[in-house]
């Protein structure tokens, strides 16, 4: 149904490409894939937040041609386009609502690629991509339901049950850093007091390892990457530990501890037999993350409910997002009564 | 499917009514419902917990057995069961795994009441069942996503999505009362700290005031009802605030912001149209806790999700469990192939 064959110049081409494109903080990243979403052509760039929505969407536009040359196939056989970007969105009509880390509100971006590019565009949460990704193609392709928390800037999360992605009658939701872990916790990005990204996500571990580099006690963070949280991102952190700065370890291990009793609140609510963490920090500490979390969660969870899920890592890195969009975008289109 | 004919002494009885039994801590109440759940008899007991699961069971049969006396029908008209115990559940074998406030273990319910009364039996989580029915034939009718949240000696929770309960691959799920919602908050029944039923459970409030009454800051609830928890129920509380204890009222108004935050954090994450709130606490007070429910809810929430939702208190009280625990052990006999 989703495979419309179109007249071209006296030859039928079929519509049977997907594009997945994942809009990050720091860079954007789309690429199209073939029917059974083997990827064809991609394109990176940088996001550029600051410069605005406009400049940003010219961007977004940008990249996407970018990938389709790379693919080197024309753009009529695009079948569909899946975006996916940070939350809160409206999934209705297509609109990224709030983006805290770009500064971006309100931004109608199905209309805008659809008239760009002429085919179906179907907004989703990054994160959900991202699980929606490794369920079709990754780590968790046996598991009926799965959870996923990715540190980053902040803490994104997603929710995929029976092959679907949760989301409200309009919304997007699971907007796990924004569930409060602490009642006079530290102040959030959304105004509010502990929320579980003041406390666990990378910016929050890079703040207290920049006090503690700015302090002495981490003096291998201090030297990669000096005190300006702008530098102290994933990699770094993992050097600084690889080279013997335990207070830096301590601080993110205590961060992962803090995402596994949030785990484990959700597993008392949701019982999910995954919970998949993802993102930069994840794919910097693999291990230290899986057992932090797991032992947190185990704290934190009914005994009856123990042994009945696992964590684990994404293993598609930035593919995930990518080709869970494009998976999505066909599974919407496939499900429209013909 | 379900309403299977079958032969008696010549005659053919149409298998079309359907019993629902809600197990709390203090009382079991079972219906036998007609084809459309309008309810033809019931029968409430006291559950006496302390006496033990086999005793509990013995008198879970006589309850059922009176009800359907009390209907006037007879046994091998009943099509199904629909069984709503306090969870966590093991839903694929039909068994209630733990039962903090009545002391069972690994009772296999399901398998014991088939073999009493001869036909299937359906398991769900009690405030499942309780907010499916005011899905079903209540408060809830047109919503397509309701979260239920229900303080009691506990706090119990439910969400249905689409029709259909949220559960694990085996296990019921929801267990609201043991996300953590402080980290160095009071201990808990599970033996964790800082859950939500510590801090805001109806125990929780009746422990508060019981300190507030024994100091003479309660003087109208020493009155009612003493200084002794087993007595401090939720028609005493309301009959305090209403004589004047203002103590009273704030420890109240205190345990419903605790959960109307943790009703803010769940819309973040899973964002229902409603959040029903249940239980004898909140049919006792229903204005105070729609209201501060609703309003600590917005102050957690994010921006874009204000107005989205609403919070509306349960309006077929304690006979929303059973018609919902009826209603859904049809579904899922509806639901089986043939």
């Amino acid at each position: 149904m989703s495979d419309s064959a179109v007249q071209e110049s006296g030859q039928t081409c079929e519509r049977n490409l997907w594009i997945g494109i994942d809009l990050g903080g720091t860079k954007m990243f789309a690429a199209v894939c073939d029917a059974d979403f083997e990827i064809l052509g991609r394109k990176r760039k940088s996001t550029k937040g600051h410069q605005g929505a406009e400049a940003g969407v010219d961007r977004v536009i940008q990249t996407i041609q970018q990938a389709i040359e790379d693919a080197d196939v024309s753009l009529d056989r695009v079948a569909g386009i899946g975006f996916a970007a940070p939350g809160p969105l409206d999934l209705i009509d297509g609109i990224i609502l709030e983006t805290p880390n770009l500064g971006w509100r309100d931004v109608p971006i199905c209309k805008l690629l659809k008239k760009e590019f002429g085919c179906p565009v179907t907004l989703l949460n990054d994160v959900d991509a991202g699980v929606y990704g490794e369920c079709q193609f990754g780590v968790a392709k046996d598991a009926a339901s799965v959870v996923g928390l990715f540190p980053g800037t902040g803490i994104g999360g997603g929710f995929v049950r029976n092959g679907d992605i949760l989301s409200g009658s309009r919304y997007s939701c699971f907007e796990v850093g924004h569930i409060r872990v602490h009642p006079d916790g530290p102040l959030c990005g959304c105004g509010r007091r502990g929320c579980l990204e003041a406390v666990a996500s990378r910016l929050a571990i890079a703040s207290a390892c920049a006090k503690a580099a700015y302090r002495g006690q981490a003096p291998k963070l201090k030297e990669i990457a000096g005190t300006d949280l702008s530098d102290i991102r994933s990699g770094a952190l993992k050097q600084a530990i690889k080279e013997g700065d335990s207070v830096v370890e301590q601080i993110v291990r205590d961060a992962a501890r803090q995402l596994g009793t949030a785990a484990g609140s959700i597993v008392n609510l949701l019982h999910p037999d995954i919970i998949l963490l993802g993102g930069g920090l994840v794919e910097a500490l693999p291990e230290l993350y899986v057992k932090e979390v797991q032992n947190a969660a185990n704290d934190q969870i009914m005994p009856s409910f123990k042994k009945s899920f696992r964590v684990c890592a994404s293993e598609l890195g930035d593919f995930a997002a990518i080709k869970g969009a494009a998976a999505w975008a066909k599974k919407k289109q496939d499900e429209q009564p013909a």
